[in-house]
């Protein structure tokens, strides 16, 4: 750990003295590194429905966030739902949104990048005829995805543009995406 | 629309005959269908970010949800976050699990079915290292996602079953998570 480290513990909020210790100590277990996240869902009504997200497995061991987060979903109004929620289609847009954010927070503490203001818009084109059956040749999801920043912080354009780069190269999400996760689904009729 | 439906006009909280005039109205004008959904995020601080979903585009118009849903996203202390919020490769997870069963009450509605419980739990697998930059050979995404049904409803097991791969023929987001969707990332920087 350098001395700029000790002297400069925060920076964008984030503790990067404690970055670089996990960092740290990841290089030396590598198994640590072995997280499951887990999303837990019931059925409410029409397609309203309720994820819960608390327990995950990381660094060896069963591990639970500080609280029980609740989320809502359902399709508008428009779409023959009752609008209780977004879209499961636009949690994605959030999940892509975030994960970049929190990895340009990340990468620009550990340059020494002051950030001052982070701002995106991410849309989401997709044709509905795929999902609603009406024309095999139209995909289910997203055709195209378009992630819009503005940042303002204490690098030229040409450095802070960099950082949005280095982010998207080390996105859990933006990877989830833009490549293909096999998804197996089991299920169960007690 | 068939006198089963307007006898029978809603099954599983599914308006089955708003459901049916959607997909008959889309038959006619197939442009209708095609949406833009968005999310608009702010970063907050370090990991800590929060996404607003309000407006969208849908059926040939600007449109707005019901009301303006906020969902935050942090990284937990573990990984040198302050846990304000779950991860955003979490909500991945949720918008899986919200979009299988939202499609499967649907269908299941529109084959007359009728569900009495639909719970989830989708896991994600994910290795770290590969964000962290560790080791190359690593993707940054999820390795493998499971999604565990238990169905409850008033046909055989097979039927139910047969509901829930329909389903997945159809959702949004595991085409988008199964098959590759490109992203465009664009950096202002006033």
């Amino acid at each position: 750990m350098t001395t700029t480290q000790v002297n400069d513990p925060t920076r964008n909020g984030v503790d990067t003295a404690t970055l670089f210790a996990t960092l740290d100590a990841v290089k030396q277990a590598p198994d640590a590194a072995n997280f499951q996240f887990r999303a837990h869902n019931q059925w409410l009504s029409g397609t309203h429905n309720r994820s819960t997200i608390t327990d995950y497995y990381g660094v060896g061991t069963e591990r639970s966030h500080q609280r029980t987060f609740v989320f809502d979903a359902d399709h508008p109004a428009v779409l023959a739902g009752q609008d209780h929620g977004p879209t499961p289609a636009e949690f994605v847009l959030h999940a892509l949104a975030a994960c970049l954010t929190a990895g340009l927070a990340n990468i620009a503490a550990a340059r020494r990048v002051t950030l001052t203001q982070v701002r995106s818009t991410v849309t989401g084109d997709i044709d509905l005829n795929g999902i609603l059956g009406l024309n095999p040749e139209v995909r289910n999801g997203y055709q195209q995805l378009t992630v819009r920043f503005t940042i303002k912080g204490d690098a030229p354009a040409d450095k802070l543009r960099e950082l949005v780069a280095q982010s998207q190269a080390h996105s859990a999400v933006y990877d989830t995406i833009t490549n293909r996760v096999p998804v197996t689904i089991e299920v169960d009729t007690p």
